[in-house]
C-alpha cells in the first residue's frame, strides 16, 4: 500500500473536493478532517470516505455551499440546520459555537440537524480540549441507519450511535470516541474479510441469537450488532438512548424510528469550561495527576503498559507524520483522478 | 424477611436519623431517599445503609446540620462544598440548583465536593426528568475507594465511578444508573454469598488475570473489578476517566490518586432544558416515539420483551408500594431500636 505524505494527501483531497464543487472553505475543512483521521489511525473515517463524498455531491445528497442556519440561539445554546451540506463543516461550526459560549458562560450545548456524515467525533472533542475545556459529543443516524438491537431484542432498532468526550492534560488530550453498539459495523467487516470469527458479545443473528459468525450481518435475513457491554449490554443500550435524546431529540432531527427522513447525522456537543469551576490551571494539574496515577498500574498479562484513551492515536499520529499515511491504490488513484480533473 | 409498609419504613428511618442528631430536614430527605431506593428495587442503596449512616454520625464522619457552602457560582454553574454533611442532602441541593439554572439558561452544571455518600444517582436524574429536562450525573470516590483496574492494568486505580442519566417520556422517565466498572462491588459479593462463579469480564485476580472466582476480591492479595465493556473494556475505562474529570476535577474534590483525603463522594450534575432547543412538547413526543420504536422489537431468545432503562424499577415500585418493602430482620431491628431511642 503506498505511503503518502500527509500534506500531499491533504492537498490532493482538497483539490478533489474543489473540483467536485465544494467551496474553498468546505474543501479545506473536509480535507483536513479526513487526513487528521488518517493520522490518528482511524482510516475508516479518513480519505477512504472521499470517493463516497464525491459521489454524494454528484447525486445531490451533499449540498455544496449550503448555508448553516441558526434556527434558535441563546447565550448558552443553539440549534443549527446544516441544510444537508458537509457534515464536517457544520459540526466544526457547532463545536466552535459551543466553545465560544462556554468560554463566556461556563457551559454550553449546540445541536445540529440535517447534516451529512460528521466524520470522526474525536476531532470535535480534541478542539474543546485544546481550549482547556471538557467536551462531550453525541451523534445519531438522523433517525435511520439501524444496525443494532436493543438489549433483549432481536430486531435492528438503533444506529451505532457514537459518543465522544475529551479533556485536556499536559501531554495532550484524553479522548474517547466510541460507538454505543459493541463495535462499529466496519469492524465486523474486517473480521469477515480476514475470515475470522468475531469475539463474544458483538453480534446476533436474525433471530437475536448470539453468534461469532460475521457473515450474519451480510446475508439475508440479516443479523445485527449488540449494544456495548457484553453480558451487561443494557448499559450500552441505555447510552445509545441517551445519544438519541441528545443528538436526535435536542436538534429536532428526530430519533430512530420506522420512517427516517433520509440518511445523515444529527449531533449535540457540550463544552464545559473548568475556568468557572476550579480554574483551568488547577483542573489541568488534577487531570495530569489522574493520568499519571492510572498509568502507574502494573500492566495486566498481555499488555505492555496502561494507555489512556487518545494515547494510541497520538503515537500513530507521530509515526504517520514521519512515515506517511498508507492509502490503498484504488482510493489514491480515485483521489488523484478527481483532483486532476481540474487540470 | 419482613415486608414493611413504605410509609412506616420511612417514618422509622426519619426518627432514627433525628434521634442520632440529624436536623428535621436532613432526616426527612435522607429517609425519603433511602426508601425511594428500596421502592425502586435498589436495596443496596436503601435502608440497609442506615446503620452505617448512624455509625458515621456517631464517629463524626457525617456532620449533622453541616452548611452547604456555595464556593463559586455563575448563572449556569456552581461549585458546592458539603462540609461533610449528608450526601443526599447536598446532592439534592446541587440538583435543584442545576434545574433552576437550566430552566433559565438552557443548560447548567453544578459540582459538589466534600460530601458523604450521595446514594442512588437515579434519584437525581429522575428529578431533572420530572421537570422535563435531560439530566446527567457523575460521581467519584472523592479520590479514594479504589476497586477497579484501568484497562490493561493489574492494580486498583479507580473507584466504580458511576454515572447516571435520564430523560422524560409520557410513561415516566428513562433512567440509567450504572457503574463504569463492570459492576458495583456489592454485586460480586452476592455471587460470593451464593457460592456462584461471576460471569466473564467482571473481575481479575491480584495479577490482573481474568477470573470467575468472586473470592479474589476478598482474600489477600486482593483482585479487582474490571472496567465495564467485556472485551471492549477500554470503553468503560474511558467513561470512568470522564467521571473523574467531571466529578473530581470540576468540583475540586480531586481525582483518584495515591493519597486520597478521606472516603466520600464528589459529584457533578448537568441539567439541559429541551424548551430552549426544540420545545419541551416536541422533545417529549420524540422520546415517546423512540421508546415505542425500540420496544416494538421482537424479544431475543431468553427475553420476554424489550425493557427500557427505568422500566424494571417502575414495576418494582408499583409492586413494593402495594406489597411492602422486604427488610432483613437485623436491619429492621436496628432501625426500630434507633428510632425508639427518642421514646
Amino acid at each position: 500500500m503506498p505511503l503518502v505524505r500527509p500534506d500531499e494527501l491533504e492537498r490532493a483531497a482538497e483539490e478533489a473536493l474543489r473540483s467536485a464543487g465544494a467551496t474553498d472553505e468546505e474543501a479545506r475543512i473536509v480535507a483536513a478532517h479526513l487526513v487528521t483521521a488518517n493520522l490518528a489511525g482511524h482510516d475508516s473515517h479518513g480519505v477512504l470516505r472521499l470517493p463516497q463524498y464525491l459521489a454524494g455531491i454528484e447525486a445531490g445528497s451533499i449540498a455544496c455551499g449550503a448555508e448553516i442556519e441558526t434556527v434558535r440561539e441563546t447565550p448558552t445554546s443553539a440549534v443549527l440546520d446544516a441544510n444537508w451540506g458537509f457534515g464536517q463543516v457544520a459540526a466544526l461550526r457547532a463545536t466552535e459555537m459551543a466553545i465560544a459560549k462556554a468560554g463566556e458562560h461556563a457551559i454550553a450545548a449546540v445541536a445540529l440537524r440535517r447534516s451529512n456524515h460528521v466524520g470522526r467525533l474525536g476531532e470535535y472533542v480534541e478542539l474543546t480540549a485544546a481550549r482547556g475545556m471538557i467536551g462531550m459529543c453525541f451523534v445519531n443516524g438522523h433517525g435511520g441507519a439501524h444496525n443494532t438491537v436493543p438489549w433483549g431484542g432481536a430486531d435492528r432498532r438503533l444506529c451505532s450511535n457514537p459518543l465522544a468526550f475529551g479533556f485536556p492534560t499536559g501531554d495532550g488530550p484524553v479522548v474517547l470516541d466510541m460507538s454505543t453498539s459493541a463495535v462499529a459495523e466496519g469492524k465486523v467487516r474486517t473480521y469477515r474479510i480476514a475470515g475470522k470469527p468475531v469475539p463474544d458479545g458483538w453480534i446476533v443473528d436474525s433471530e437475536g441469537r448470539p453468534t461469532n459468525d460475521p457473515e450474519v450481518l451480510y446475508s439475508q435475513p440479516r443479523g445485527a450488532l449488540l449494544p456495548m457491554g457484553g453480558n451487561l449490554g443494557y448499559k450500552g443500550f441505555g447510552l445509545s438512548l441517551l445519544v438519541e435524546a441528545m443528538a436526535g431529540g435536542l436538534s429536532g432531527a428526530g430519533t430512530s424510528g420506522p420512517d427516517p427522513e433520509r440518511g445523515g447525522n444529527a449531533m449535540c456537543i457540550i463544552a464545559i469550561d473548568p475556568e468557572r469551576f476550579v480554574g483551568k490551571e488547577r483542573f489541568m494539574a488534577e487531570m495530569d495527576s489522574l493520568v499519571e496515577w492510572v498509568k502507574s498500574s502494573r500492566p495486566a498479562p498481555g499488555f505492555d503498559e496502561v494507555l489512556v484513551p487518545g494515547e494510541v492515536e497520538r503515537r500513530e499520529w507521530q509515526r504517520r507524520t514521519r512515515e506517511g499515511i498508507p492509502v490503498d491504490d484504488e482510493t489514491w488513484r480515485q483521489i488523484l483522478g478527481a483532483a486532476g480533473s481540474t487540470g
